[in-house]
């Protein structure tokens, strides 16, 4: 019998084959990340390049053209309309970028993020500068490729790798609202107003360890599809089924892995709920890095700092780390407002501020306003001006404290934000639905957030559109007022 | 300028493509066997198929048969000669292997595989046996393959993987004096004649991790190159920039973790010390599986059983595991002979007679001599046979014991004990060279072992055939007797 849809059908084991040799090229960032010696680190690179340089290859397929025409004709329900608009849109950015420029990029790239591990514990800016110019110059490259012919800016085409449908005409007016109010908050909220914290100076990493995982399966990670490793910057990476999430220790801040965990727990969380038919389909993926941040963010700062949430969590700290926190102590100490100059570990409210510096910097850079060289003045001068606070002279956390731009991940940053809001967004509906939500929460059944969530967004994977998405699960256009009232509830009074 | 060969040197660049994508299929080996949760396993599976058939694509491509003749004709050097040979092997196995069937063999191995670490735990023979049918029909499916037209039969095709230049016939000549002579040795040696250990009847295994650690490194395992982690069968994986070795802890048994590290030991030092200007290129490649045995076995048997190797492992022992053994007891227990029913546990005398037996078995199995069915009871009776032991209704530590068949490594078997006696015979020249080796290694200086093994062995990596390589080292051809004089003089004192 012929299939319905004989082009379809054909693209969609095509794309399959492209999966499975990202499922390689993640498995090897992963390792590379958590478990490489450094001996390994340059064959690595090549053997990344080249599972990359396949995916290009199959995408850039000239075969692939008329296939997906053939397929635009053909009787296909809703996903498949949606995973064949995926397949599109895949296919469009790597035709527009050489296979030479893919191959240099990811050379360029992991020689950068490689010394990066190094040179941020070194304050080295001087070492850092060689190998960073080339990352720039090959994203401005890639820029170039992407923006060839179409209506954006070269920023505009790299966000749009992560943020498809948005601007960064757009995130400047979404933003707007953010850089006018934020400022005098986190200064009227700023320590020594909260609670100091009780927790003692120094945790094994042993306990913590122990602790993570505990509240990892609180969570509700599956830990039969995914493992909790340690890295220098924490990430989720793996497939859907087999999801790596990853934290790092500190001795003397418990609190920096426990927030990390239970951050990629939100990501993890979303990738191990995503529609088990469409694995391996464009249309299966995560809506985008943005929806990904409402996820993470969402069980990090809607959940996980509710005064309920702490009634759960500081028994495991008494538990595994001794600690005779109560509740309340723990939930104000979350919440505090510390202003400081390390974004994953930002306070919520100053949070934005410092993605609102990465935006124009990278902005800047990309467009060829600034050079790689200027990156630490413009930083300065932006901490200063935003967050009132002096970095000059410290990279290591300045701007040399994030791995985004050691491996070209331009554009990546206003998704945090986009993320936070959205997840404000999320959890206001949320709440609309569940009145009881906190009280449920405080018995320990997280399950209204997580069906809901699962409802909503996890199992509708790439189905729609990012508007239409939140519009569906919220019944609003998304916007900044829930996270600002949000922001306004749980720190204005501070002041 | 044009190059001298440029056949020669547009066939090393392709053959450098398929040693990256190998590197990545190696890594995801490796994660599967030690780090992947069990959800993993059915994506891993048709990842690691994907990369594979893509590496089978690059050899099977059509226009590199002519590059192969043009560069034939082209002025090498000895080595480049070599990596032609090399290349042409690669090819011609690989043209003879539908592409069909190499993906249809990574996913009916993996799938046995995989159930095969619950099935051998619960000794289920019947759980293991429907998965192990198809992948004794996809074995002897590709055996067909690959003897059709060649001059030997069905096995040996297989076994010619592992072992080029050898036959079933020459491994049945050379084993033959072992058949005669072992079983009496064996008899005669077992105990309770020998000294009964002293070890602690439990060892924790944070305690034998950082053993193990320990002896890795005295033995010059580069952990800047390398890891030692843990997996249900011990291995040696990974790419010669970052080898992987793994062993496994048994509490009750600390000499099982510390005899599988010194063995992965020997082989990652033959893969660290692959000549570095020969990465990725099939000449660069260890020269077989039985030389890769003659290393591992070589550290194994020939250096860390001798009594001054003894001496340098007893403090170590002591202080780890808190053991009072001295250097003499610990030397009796290594080289103790109990004629168990497990291989890797096995004693020197008594393995061989564990590889003659499945060495017989797998030859009947894929000849259509037996079938998979029929597997216990041949297995029964051959342990009977050669070994006086009752194996009747014990599957985990019989016909289950060992994971090579469970993923259609049918023909490896053979490669151990000539392993096994190419580093009798590798030793027995290094001794005549170093006649103070025992009393240099009893100063703890290894370094004329390794040095040796780096120049005659390790550095010479593909550049010549197996008998060449060994007859350059030792001055003589590969035979039985420097192996069992070894055994008769370390065990036949015994009776």
């Amino acid at each position: 019998m012929m299939p319905r849809h004989p082009a379809y059908s054909g693209l969609a084991a095509h794309f399959e084959r492209i999966h499975r040799l990202r499922h390689a090229a993640a498995m090897l960032a992963w390792d590379r990340a958590t478990m490489m010696p450094p001996g390994g680190s340059g064959a690595r690179a090549r053997a990344e390049a080249e599972v990359l340089g396949q995916v290009h290859a199959l995408l850039a397929d000239p075969d692939l053209a008329p296939r997906l025409d053939a397929a635009a004709g053909e009787d296909l329900d809703d996903w498949q309309r949606a995973n064949l608009g995926g397949m599109q849109r895949q296919r469009d950015e790597a035709v527009r970028i050489p296979a030479e420029l893919v191959a240099r990029r990811t050379l360029v790239n992991a020689a950068c993020e490689h010394g990066w591990r190094q040179q941020r514990a070194a304050n080295d800016w001087a070492g850092f500068l060689p190998a960073f110019r080339e990352v720039v110059a090959v994203a401005r490259d890639e820029a170039r490729h992407l923006s060839a012919g179409a209506t954006g800016g070269a920023y505009d085409a790299l966000m749009a790798r992560y943020e498809p449908g948005f601007s960064a005409a757009r995130f400047e007016t979404l933003f707007a609202p953010l850089v006018d109010r934020l400022p005098d908050l986190v200064r009227r909220a700023r320590l020594p107003a909260r609670a100091a914290s009780t927790l003692p100076a120094s945790c094994p990493v042993p306990r913590q360890r122990a602790l993570c995982r505990e509240i990892a399966a609180l969570l509700g990670f599956d830990f039969g599809r995914g493992r909790l490793d340690e890295s220098a910057h924490p990430f989720t990476g793996g497939v859907p089924g087999d999801v790596r999430i990853t934290t790092r220790f500190d001795p003397a801040d418990p609190l920096a892995a426990i927030n990390s965990t239970i951050h990629e727990c939100g990501h993890a969380r979303y990738v191990q709920g995503l529609p088990e038919a469409w694995h391996g389909q464009p249309v299966g993926e995560p809506r985008s890095f943005g929806i990904h941040e409402s996820q993470s963010l969402g069980i990090e700062m809607q959940l996980a700092r509710s005064p309920a949430f702490c009634g759960l969590l500081a028994p495991l700290l008494a538990q595994h780390l001794g600690m005779p926190e109560d509740p309340a102590t723990l939930h104000a100490h979350l919440t505090r407002v510390e202003g400081g100059r390390i974004r994953v570990r930002a306070d919520e409210a100053s949070y934005p501020l410092h993605v609102v510096l990465r935006f124009r910097i990278e902005r800047a850079l990309i467009e060829g306003e600034i050079e790689a060289d200027d990156l630490p003045a413009m930083w300065d001068a932006g901490m200063a001006e935003l967050l009132d606070i002096d970095t000059r002279g410290d990279y290591r956390d300045g701007c040399l404290q994030d791995i985004h731009w050691t491996k070209g991940a331009f554009g990546y940053f206003p998704s945090y934000t986009l993320g936070a809001m959205v997840a404000a967004q999320l959890f206001a509906a949320l709440r609309r639905e569940h009145a009881d939500l906190d009280s449920r929460v405080a018995d320990g059944d997280l399950s209204p957030v997580f069906d809901w969530l699962a409802t909503h967004i996890w199992s509708r994977a790439s189905r729609f559109d990012t508007d239409t998405l939140i519009r569906l699960a919220t019944g609003q256009a998304i916007g900044p007022d829930d996270y600002l009232r949000h922001l306004e509830r749980r720190y204005g009074e501070a002041g």
